[in-house]
């Protein structure tokens, strides 16, 4: 039931014909009511950002932050599209505004596909009417909505979180931030939590932090993220710690669901430093192991070597000292105060032969830590991604 | 000829068994005079500073930028060796003053090969008398010398620039900034201009900037990076700005033979950004487009995705206006003031299945300009990477 495991919402999902395959491309997510309710949102930082998202921005800031829908549709991002995909995007809440009963600026509106290429907006068209028509509560309904955000995702990613007295449900696509015909991460919750729309925001913001931004598959920032929480209420007002808990463990899970659907990935690896003079450079030199080619190139080979990882270590911009880092795979220490030391080698081997494993880096400094959740670089990336758009 | 070219020195290279496989891992280039002259010499910016970086950096401040040899070996970085590297380092340059003649702070040391294991320092002992013994103005020296510090290189780079009265000759290895089991780039140049060293090190300094920092394969900043430049001031004494300009055209020579011999690459591409608003926005937004892999999996695949580097161009750090930017292959506008537009298809398709091509991204707002230079991203470059260290 995903995102409509929250009371309130209805869903549904069709092919549109934006997807020349046939596949399901264009999805909506809407109160059960009709009425809009509190929003919180986060879109993508970059500069090229795509038209829904200017859509989204401006409706947000003439709602105070309420939403009764949103529409997605893959196949097409809508991004370097210009005015024409600005008015693209407009007319989609226009047309799911009055499929639904609601001001355009009730709608919010996200796309995910090939950046540069024009929205087949009258396929969207002719489409709303039956795409409202079908919203429904049911298994089916949730499932479909799942389905047509996908690009090169192989399967859909879904979560739900019980927490006291309500709950988070949600759905999200990518492969990479950054990926062949799809360029995004997407990801529509819904909670049946009542709270402020700044207690929403708040409470989004802190939960993307500690999620979305701490994975990497490319280290390309789309030009379509877009993150959108809905609370309908119904479940009455909860605390805003436990709302910021509960989004944090659903957009988590969304998150390694995700990087475990990397393109190409064939392992997840939890890149953790520790011991950095701070979080933020912590983080820094976390995010430089973890999209560097080198190393992902030997997680791929399970190669456990950690020379690559100490010299993205010393290059990453942050406070460094060489003969303090030390470098663990897992529970196996391979560098110590800066040099390598002798260790269980066929511990070693068996670890970086996993699925998924941790690499843990303390840079013996201070007390800052951060985690970043990659996947590995493949040859089978490179050619997903070498095709003709 | 090219490291011998300028008058004034002498070379060598020989197999130490640091190379388990007998190739040539040992050179050495010094004056033929044995006096210490006049040197310029950049190194790595990566904080995990190799130790024969850190020999280097103490030698030239007791000697004030003086220098009678080199001693580079191949096969192993020792880098993250802790104080028995640093100790291998400075023997290395003990034992090569004693074959020369000269005190320990007039030889400079470079490594490259893998990061973290031992120097075997007694193979270059071992072999010391013999390289210094064969040490000699022929072209099979400077040839012997020039593969005697290749690693994962398939070729040798070497160059000679003549200039007016004076020559400048190098050589150079690097198929990546930071790779398999090579970790380096390495750049040995020398002169006969005659030239104070600080005239010379601002040469250098003003001449890497504009070759070797422009180039990118990987994105890796490497724990070995050195370039040295030793004028023997025998061809008496120069204009600043020739010698400038030779050191120049001889760092950009080298740079773009290492980015033709990437590991994997089958392309060459230059990343011009041109109208941007200053040249660091220009250099910053030109890195992030020629160090994306989407970017460069798309050039492998010989696909004019204009989508994908108008999204790195956005998301660079650097000042973007979606409706202003432009992308060109070429001569072949692709994409005008932010959205595409109609172009001819047959010559862009011609373009991007060359061996080299450039691609002009106009920012459109102000005068700064910049250019990398890089290679594709291949399944090659995984494999090659993906080995057991």
């Amino acid at each position: 039931m995903t995102v409509l495991a929250a009371r309130g919402f209805v869903a549904s999902g069709i092919a549109s014909g934006i997807k020349p395959d046939g596949a399901l491309d264009l999805a909506l997510v809407a109160t059960e009511s009709s009425l809009a309710v509190p929003v919180g949102a986060t879109f993508t930082s970059n500069l090229l950002a795509a038209a829904p998202v200017q859509v989204c921005r401006a409706h947000l800031a003439a709602t105070g932050g309420r939403a009764a829908a949103v529409v997605l549709n893959s196949g097409c991002a809508n991004a370097a599209t210009g005015a024409e995909g600005r008015g693209a995007a407009e007319l989609t809440s226009e047309l799911a505004a009055r499929a639904l009963g609601v001001r355009p600026e009730d709608v919010l509106v996200c796309s995910t596909g090939t950046i540069g290429t024009r929205l087949a907006v009258e396929r969207i068209e002719a489409s709303l009417p039956m795409l409202a028509g079908k919203l429904g509560l049911s298994p089916e309904s949730s499932a479909e909505a799942a389905r047509a955000i996908l690009t090169t995702d192989t399967v859909t990613k879904e979560v739900i979180v019980e927490a006291d007295g309500f709950v988070v449900g949600g759905m999200a696509k990518g492969a990479a931030m950054l990926s062949p015909n799809m360029a995004t991460m997407l990801a529509v919750l819904t909670t049946d939590a009542s709270a402020p729309q700044h207690v929403l925001q708040a409470a989004l913001s802190e939960a993307v932090q500690s999620s979305f931004n701490t994975m990497t598959v490319d280290g390309c920032t789309s030009t379509n993220d877009s993150v959108i929480v809905l609370a309908s209420g119904l479940a009455g007002e909860v605390a805003a710690r436990a709302l910021a808990e509960a989004l944090t463990a659903a957009c988590a899970e969304l998150a390694l669901q995700m990087v475990a659907d990397a393109e190409g990935g064939t392992k997840v690896v939890r890149v953790t430093v520790v011991g950095a003079a701070d979080d933020d450079s912590a983080r820094r030199a976390g995010r430089r192991v973890a999209e560097s080619n080198l190393v992902k190139s030997s997680w791929f080979g399970e190669d456990p070597n950690w020379g690559r990882i100490v010299s993205e270590l010393g290059s990453a911009g942050s406070a460094f000292h060489p003969d303090r880092v030390s470098v663990a795979y897992g529970s196996v220490t391979v560098c110590r105060d800066g040099v390598g030391v002798d260790h269980d080698e066929e511990a070693l081997a068996k670890l970086v032969a996993g699925r998924e494993f941790e690499i843990v880096c303390d840079l013996g400094l201070g007390a800052g830590s951060a985690t970043m959740i990659s996947a590995d670089l493949t040859p089978a990336y490179v050619e997903l991604n070498m095709g003709r758009s």
